[in-house]
């Protein structure tokens, strides 16, 4: 759980993962409507959901259905004909599971960075190191690394990711790449086609790039004897029909991710300079959030929510401030005018 | 994997656990389009999806909508104030975290019964037991009850089930209720009104009685401890947005489920009709599968088949067929007349 010094504890569920727009409304009652939630990294122009067939409602999922998700992913991911794909009902359930299936004591999390990991692996009893080099990462027996991180989004080349992995699989370890905003970023930066010599467990959200959070759509690429022990803990009729139907359909349409990298970057640039207007430092992100820097950002914090604007604080870096993107023409006017509003503070 | 002895091995994923009407498809080209599924329990008639909100599919769903879910499960099973809910995307989902959970050596099904139960705990290395009577439960550290059961629609009474779980509950040990097809048979014969008190863990299925299995929506009922361990390892974000919508709103509908129950006793007593004019004794079922009964029913099922109708037979039950509702009027029409040609044969 995220805090900031200034914000009573009450107010704090505002800051676990972003997101929590119920709470900010209770919280500001009088902020105005409709909320603009740049709390998250979710591309604000989801790709279009269509018609979703009746029977995709109505059936549990059938096998080949489940298939054709795997190597639409398979194919967009970029993945070797020897690689794995399992589907999961969004990559959590898979952070949920790693554990379980991998039992370690050591394990080491490159941070500062995405917190779900830890938790899970600490439920579990291990005991969790934040490290910060990669190269730390060798002495541990599970390595997580989030590829962009989240929030800075560092990148790593992949074949030191590659070195990595192998160090920890010749151990019977395993490197576990967190891929959940590289869509955005491309093949040539995501672990997946290395796999599966590398060794290691790559995850890949699908609803962050492609807007559709609520879908619950994730998947793990990794060897097929990782898979076979991934697949039988998720069991089966893991994924909703719908998920399988738009999730296919998505993983296809390379037209519409091209594009939306394109107008991600052109909204990017935008936002960058009208943070570093109000004073802010962009120190980090990718096409699907940025990290601002200030010294002190609670009051900004507070005063972007008076202005019905949630964004994303963090509780051990007082002077960060994640920033989603915006897209309608009216988010972008209230987004200036708050922050200008701000910035000439006395 | 079920198999019945007239069908080649490559013809198996057929039986498995119903649903395959792609293997189907692929085994019999010659079946007459659309073929007829009643190798599931569904009922075939599903609630009405409607408008699924924007925000639904796009964002991380929120903890006040979950919660409204909750609420709603939570009134629709008849459930105590003390009585905890835990939301899965299926109860499969909840099926292969329990016996992770409650770990336990010792395992007893109460058989004939679904599958997937047994499968999960073994595969953590438990002794799995099948017993006939509820009484021999009380001699494991876990029991297992499917209510209604699947596939012979065989109940218990709430009592009966509420004195084992109590006597499991006393050695720390846990009678885990599987009552996926419940909501067609109402409170008085469930275990949820109950709990806690009972100190069983009771599993409700949603898409059955809905006909949303694609949706994957599924609830634990039990105690707040039992229910804190299990929605911890689920972990956040674990349903989808238009499974808590729709989820939501269905549960409410008592007038839905009312009607829905009506149509369903006229059309079971109208396809018990049906199979007992084509010489089957009808031995079990509940209002949305009938289990039937002839000696060596292989024939039957395959005959079904090429006339596009694929029913579940199995594999330790040669003389058992089990037969989902149809709905359609051209449904109807096309079962008697199969059923009616092979009933004829010489």
């Amino acid at each position: 759980m995220d805090s900031v010094e200034t914000i009573p504890e009450e107010e704090q569920p505002l800051r676990y993962h972003g997101g929590n727009l119920n709470a900010a409304r209770q919280l500001f009652p009088s902020a105005p409507e409709p909320w603009i939630d740049l709390s998250t990294g979710i591309n604000p122009v989801p790709y279009p959901v269509g018609t979703v067939s009746p029977s995709a409602w109505s059936r549990l999922p059938e096998a080949a259905e489940l298939a054709g998700l795997e190597a639409a992913a398979h194919a967009a991911y970029g993945a070797t004909p020897s690689t794995s794909i399992v589907v999961a009902p969004g990559t959590q359930a898979l952070i949920q599971w790693l554990p379980r299936i991998f039992p370690a004591r050591r394990v080491g999390v490159l941070g500062f960075t995405y917190q779900e990991h830890e938790t899970c692996w600490r439920a579990i009893g291990a005991d969790v190191t934040t490290v910060t080099t990669l190269s730390d990462l060798a002495a541990f027996d599970i390595g997580l690394v989030v590829s962009p991180n989240n929030p800075d989004g560092r990148t790593f080349a992949p074949d030191d990711l590659a070195e990595i992995a192998g160090t920890l699989a010749r151990r019977d370890g395993r490197l576990i790449v967190d891929e959940a905003f590289m869509d955005v970023l491309g093949r040539q930066s995501s672990l997946v086609p290395r796999l599966p010599a590398a060794g290691a467990i790559v995850l890949r959200s699908f609803g962050k790039a492609y807007g559709l959070a609520g879908l619950r759509l994730g998947f793990a690429a990794a060897s097929s004897a990782d898979c076979a022990l991934l697949r039988s803990a998720i069991g089966p009729w893991a994924v909703s029909g719908p998920a399988i139907e738009i999730g296919r359909r998505a993983l296809k349409d390379d037209a519409w991710l091209a594009e939306t990298v394109g107008r991600l970057y052109d909204e990017v640039a935008r936002l960058d300079e009208l943070l570093q207007s109000a004073g802010f430092q962009v120190i980090g992100g990718t096409p699907l959030f940025r990290l601002a820097q200030q010294n002190n950002v609670a009051p900004w914090f507070e005063h972007l929510c008076r202005a019905g604007i949630l964004t994303r604080p963090f509780q051990a870096k007082s002077d960060w401030l994640r920033f989603g993107i915006p897209h309608l023409p009216w988010e972008w006017v209230r987004l200036e005018a708050a922050l200008h509003s701000c910035a000439n503070f006395p």
